[in-house]
């Protein structure tokens, strides 16, 4: 166990902020218990046993707050490693907000945003790809996405990092043996032909990781999706059909509540973020014209296309210019409404196409199956395996790769191994970036910040 | 303590849904600590001592799900008087349903809104308009709803309202004795007078609790303001300043997170719920003539007016038709733009108004004691007074305070003791349904309905 930082005491709230049925105020550091205590009526909180949960009244003067649950929980064994208080209120936010102001005219600071899992990463909890996974759990969209998140919060990258980086570490040592004491034979001589094997041995534990990176960012961060297609073919039912699904999330793009809200459907594990739902549900409202100028947008930032043509009505040059639009992209045809006759003329459309009807709620899964093949290969599931996901850590293994492989070609054109050393550390301390063991303050500064505040 | 009725396990998720750094899955009932005990690794929950917190993992056979600290309450002391456990995750949408839909797999129930305060109130941990304070004061917009639903939480009414059933009982009791044993010398006779005296004091007491209700219910429920103007007279600069105080609430109404936002703004202590005000953010869009239909409109709701005029410009016809307007209403005219020479017309004004700077945030407490004045009599502090604000217990106190008038005026009438028995029985009995000592199921049911998830 690594000793800890004193740091000073700090207080926020860790529930979403909302009208719920329980609301946290969290206190970290030396004085938590006693910033607590100074509130409370109830059991005395600073003698009290750790890891308890204590009943009691929040008072401020004589005037009574709130009814509470205060847990307790004392250094070392809590998430900052510090001693910890969490006050569970009644919920509702006025009531909450009134608990922290109090806390904080009663000597705690406002945490910043991030700073409890800071805490916890300062304080050797947890290293930084792990700290970082904490708010990738947070933000996950689906289980599929949660899961990848809840591997590496375990540590299951972080130990796979730390111990290519301990070969390094090793190999990098024997190399400067053989270089400073070229008398000693006891040591095992670094030749170039066993250096390679050992680059080469990394080079394909890194390849293999990156080849999890393209299936970890889609699941961390999901397909813009735009759904395209004239009035009246089913698009609206089909938005409807798609977030009704048990775990649709409809969450606020931080900070911005009153004015974009972001609506994600959950296919199959796979978060697809809608783009410009609010045109889809005005489709009565708008004129065609308008129509095709927002799918034009929606369909320049586009990850995935799902093109709505009603089957049950031949096809309209409307259609037919969406077709042509949308030939290039990611695109799936949808053929609505399928409880109806079909009249589309199918000879004139691309051969991969699914027949669907959202107002029935049929076949969608085939679409998801579609999405699958089209971005999984159809191998959405990773098994076991450590699956990179957030774009930090895939662009620093890329150059932590690119570094190996130039290290490998001056071993193969015969360089000597002393000069290759440069190229091996570069990677080493690429690697180390990931975990936080050689990452400089203001990027860790910088990645706390784009926390969420009690966390 | 009353005896604990048994019941099946229940779960919610009971933090506000959205990212936050930690929600709270909740599991009430005899199998609580089984069922969470089934998807947990770590200590034993179901031997562990109460009231206590446990560090583990959440599995779904094999797959780990989160990491998490589960605090273990066993029965009777908890808030429902049942066996209950908390899971703390991570925080993040899609982990904590998954952990919902596993312990729902396990053999919990999901739970009905305001199930668990339901239980609470059927197991004797608290009476009905207790249960009801809860919701209060989840819903409090301000400190002071907040305090006013706190000090009901402590039984502050139930209390009063217990009393007062108690001697109405004691005195029916003694009115009973003396109608079925008049020989009893022994038992003090229940003379007119008597009655006339005891019945007297009750009214007094509820008239004292019913001069409550106006702030009570203000406080509770917000006043609905419409802040109207001509464009550009800064109802969006003040509408802006409202809201950045510290403590305003931006709150979904219930159920439609995609359409009505009500906003409310925190003016000392008095929530205002800003009406229509998208229509002030889109002042720069509309013309004119939708200004004045849609100021109608917010009149026609508003419980109070804000006419903002600009200072520093002289007065247009527009403003003389919004001044007309809102000449019956419970107006302030603010006078904005007080940083810029005065040019308005102050003799043609009513000469009530009051000089702002809204850019400047300057003079926007006399705002605060205006609404104070109008709705208050400047009384807004209510001491340690009992406070009466929830609709229901208004209604129910003033139908027993009319029982309570006819049983009076029966007696000034010179009618026998005993016939004035119903009404005083009427009287007990309306006010038990407060408490709920005489609420019939129906009501139990519908007023918990309106409870939130997870409470």
């Amino acid at each position: 166990m690594s000793l800890t930082q004193e740091f000073d005491t700090i207080a926020a709230i860790s529930t979403p902020l909302g009208e719920g049925a329980i609301s946290i105020v969290r206190l970290s550091g030396t004085d938590a218990l006693k910033i607590a205590q100074s509130v409370f009526k109830g059991r005395n909180l600073t003698t009290v046993a750790s890891h308890t949960i204590n009943y009691g009244h929040i008072y401020e003067d004589k005037r009574l707050v709130d009814e509470v649950m205060v847990s307790v929980m004392r250094a070392p064994r809590t998430f900052t490693r510090e001693d910890i208080v969490e006050i569970n209120t009644h919920g509702g936010i006025a009531v909450t907000q009134e608990i922290l102001q109090l806390l904080l005219r009663s000597g705690a600071r406002l945490a910043e945003p991030g700073e409890f899992t800071k805490r916890a990463f300062l304080n050797g909890r947890m290293d930084l790809a792990q700290a970082e996974s904490v708010m990738d759990l947070i933000r996950a969209k689906t289980d599929k996405a949660a899961n990848i998140a809840v591997k590496q919060l375990e540590g299951s990258l972080s130990k796979m990092i730390q111990n290519i980086r301990q070969e390094i570490l090793e190999s990098l040592a024997q190399v400067e043996v053989n270089i400073d004491y070229p008398e000693y034979d006891d040591v095992e001589t670094m030749t170039s032909q066993m250096l390679i094997e050992k680059t080469t041995r990394f080079e394909q534990l890194l390849e293999n990781l990156l080849a999890t990176a393209k299936r970890g960012k889609i699941l961390r961060e999901g397909l813009k999706t735009a759904i395209i297609g004239r009035p009246n073919v089913g698009k609206s039912s089909l938005l409807n059909q798609m977030l009704r699904e048990e775990k649709a999330i409809v969450t606020d793009i931080a900070g911005t509540t009153r004015d974009v809200i972001t609506e994600f459907a959950n296919i199959g594990g796979v978060p697809l973020e809608l783009i410009d739902t609010a045109g889809i549900r005005d489709t009565d409202d708008i004129v065609e014209s308008i129509g095709v100028e927002r799918s034009k947008k929606a369909l320049a930032e586009a990850d995935l296309v799902l093109l709505v043509l009603d089957a049950s009505s031949a096809l309209s040059p409307k259609d037919k210019e969406l077709l042509e639009l949308s030939a290039s992209a990611n695109r799936i045809i949808l053929l609505n409404k399928t409880d109806l006759p079909e009249k589309i003329e199918i000879a004139e459309l691309p051969a991969d196409f699914i027949r669907i009807s959202a107002l029935k709620n049929e076949n969608l899964d085939a679409v998801e199956d579609k999405i699958n093949k089209i971005f999984f290969a159809g191998e959405i599931e990773a098994g076991d395996a450590t699956v990179l996901s957030n774009a930090r850590h895939i662009a620093l293994v890329e150059q932590a790769l690119a570094a190996l492989k130039e290290a490998n070609n001056g071993l193969m054109m015969g360089l000597p191994v002393d000069l290759i050393q440069v190229d091996v550390t570069r990677c080493w301390q690429l690697l180390g970036e990931i975990t936080g063991e050689a990452a400089p303050d203001e990027l860790i500064t910088q990645l706390f910040s784009q926390f969420c505040l009690g966390k």
